[in-house]
C-alpha cells in the first residue's frame, strides 16, 4: 500500500539556525522558508535527490508542533510521510485493521495542498505517520 | 554534500509486531530478520520505493539502541542517514565546522558493510545523523 517516502519531518526551534545546518555544514539544497499558517508552521524543504526533509517552525500560538517542542526543546524527528495512491482506500484499510486515525478521519489538505491523514504514534511503533495521497 | 537519504532507522521493542504492522497493515515489501551482533541489533528492511526503513531491536546486552528504548518504550525514529561520496572527506568538513563526530571519529563499518560516522544530535536539531560511504 504506501509507496515513497515523501517526506521525514523534523521539528526545529529555531529555523534559521535548523536551515544554516542544513545548508552549510551538510551542504544540502534547502528552499526559502515558507509560512503555512492554516497548518501553524513555517517550512523550509531539503531537497535530497530521491526524497526530502522538511524542516518545521512553530508558526502561531496553536502550532501543532509545540508539544512536541516543549518534550524535545532541541528539536528532533516529528514525523514520517508515505505516499498512498487513494486516501480514501488506505484510511479505510487501517480502520478495518485496527489502526487509529487522528482527528475524525476524515482526510485534510496537508502542506503540499494534497489530501493526508494522521495515524496514531500508538499504533504504528511509536512513530507519527503522515499518509499522502499523490 | 550529503547525497540520498540511505534509511530512516526506527527503534523499536517487538520486532515482530513492528514487521507485521509495516507488512500487514501499511501493506509494504519487508525483509527476513537478520541479527547483526557487532552491532547489538537485529534489522528488518522496509524496501520502499525511493528509500528503506530500518526496524531495530536491540541483540544483546550491551545494544546502543537500548537507552533510547528505555526513554520511548513503544519505539521511535532512531536516526537518519545520509549518503556521501568520502566519508573522510565528509568528516573533515565537519569537525571543520565545529560539528561533533560521536566516538573518536574514525569511521566503522555499519550494518551494510560500509564505512560511516555518527553525528551528535546536539549539532543536528535534535537529530542523530549518520553519514555513510556509499
Amino acid at each position: 500500500m504506501i509507496g515513497r517516502v515523501n517526506h521525514i519531518a523534523i521539528a526545529v526551534p529555531d529555523l534559521s539556525s535548523a536551515t544554516a545546518t542544513y545548508r552549510d555544514t551538510l551542504g544540502a539544497k534547502v528552499s526559502q522558508p515558507q509560512p503555512l499558517r492554516e497548518h501553524g508552521v513555517t517550512v523550509v524543504f531539503v531537497e535530497l535527490a530521491n526524497t526530502k526533509v522538511e524542516l518545521l517552525e512553530p508558526l502561531g500560538e496553536t502550532s501543532p508542533i509545540a508539544a512536541f517542542l516543549e518534550k524535545n526543546p532541541a528539536g528532533g524527528m516529528h514525523h514520517i510521510c508515505y505516499e498512498v495512491d487513494d486516501i480514501l482506500a488506505a484510511r479505510d484499510r487501517l480502520q478495518a485493521a485496527g489502526a487509529r486515525i487522528l482527528g475524525d478521519g476524515t482526510p485534510k489538505l496537508g502542506a503540499h495542498g494534497k489530501p493526508v491523514v494522521f495515524l496514531h504514534p500508538k499504533d504504528f511503533t511509536g512513530t507519527l505517520v503522515e499518509l499522502e495521497q499523490v
